[in-house]
């Protein structure tokens, strides 16, 4: 085997946890969860959901954060696509994720619909791939008029 | 190369294929072809789609259901995310994945949109994964109040 | 290793830079980047759309149609899911893949979703993978009547 095979079956296999990783977020958001979601980020992780949602640091943060922003729901789903994910060595990678999240709200009020991006930074740690970045960018949304950080549409020229 | 190496490429393999048989499930579903679906699972499989649906023992009682059950829909989307899939052993898995059904109905009627996860089994035969178990957990729908198996969401507390 | 093991690792990375290419399409239309989906097309390409946003030959064509279709929307979310790709020998490959476009429509309109999906060659050049030939099959929509090329679902006996 050479060496490229070597990196390529390394890289393969980093994508697949990395990919774990991400689906282990919705599951446990969506499960409401907390203390899992926490898991899955360092230590000393920063994240951003927009000037509403606002942003936390360090993993506990996170979790205390979800727990109080998943109570307002009656139910949600996060579907993620679009997985893109770049290595910047052999311990350290950047991704862009969609996500479709569905929320039930209490009370009747109509369904919120949001479509974004996960923008996020990976990092190995001795208990395997974590994220340590995550901000999330907000392509439009469908009864969820929240202040969000919005993705950056390059202008129509008319 | 070293057994781990070796390991790790033929993991790699059958999940694609448990991949590509979790796809054409779907695209087997949205043409209409009920036959096709039940080469995908195992005959003594078993499946539960909720109360309303329900549930059937063995491809050919799979496909009967599906045959009657999707006709009743003008059309239908079902789209996966989220896949995640655990080997026990070189031969069997189990996966949980995401699926949003969407369903257009038959007289006009509004479109009945489906959020939930498949609880699956995979096994290897001599040709190739099946599916051998599939049990329907729902998130949340919208105009499709049948039902259904609802995921085991953790409760609030207030 | 052995000759299929080299098969298999080339095959999962070729599939890996065909998922990201078929990505980098989404990101690339949702941020309204015309000439970035261009250098995902072969020079020689050709596209259909359907019959109301019509066909292109050629990547330059095609970012110049997407430049005049994207402008009339407000915001857009492409979702790929299902992604399917069968390799026909080293160097390209057909792809089925489904993809939910929703559509933020300007003046007030109600918002436009299609469930549908691309039906695609792809082949090797010497810079990467590219979409050789991109076909539109709608398996429903919402809100969005064009002339669609339909999927083929079979018929529902009576």
């Amino acid at each position: 085997m050479t060496d490229e095979d070597d990196r390529v079956i390394r890289e393969l296999a980093d994508r697949q946890e990395i990919t774990d990783l991400l689906t282990a977020y919705c599951r446990a958001v969506d499960l409401y969860h907390p203390d899992e979601v926490a898991a899955l980020f360092t230590e000393d992780c920063v994240v951003d959901y927009g000037e509403t949602l606002g942003g936390a640091s360090g993993a506990a943060a996170v979790a205390s954060s979800l727990r109080a922003g998943l109570a307002r729901y009656e139910a949600t789903s996060h579907s993620l696509s679009n997985v893109h994910v770049v290595f910047d060595g052999p311990d350290r990678a950047e991704g862009i994720t969609y996500v479709h999240a569905w929320h039930k709200m209490r009370g009747g009020k109509p369904d919120a619909h949001l479509w974004a991006q996960y923008h996020d930074v990976f990092v190995r740690t001795p208990e395997g791939w974590r994220i340590a970045e995550r901000r999330l960018q907000v392509l439009g949304e469908h009864d969820f008029p929240l202040a969000w950080h919005k993705v950056d549409r390059a202008p129509v020229e008319s």
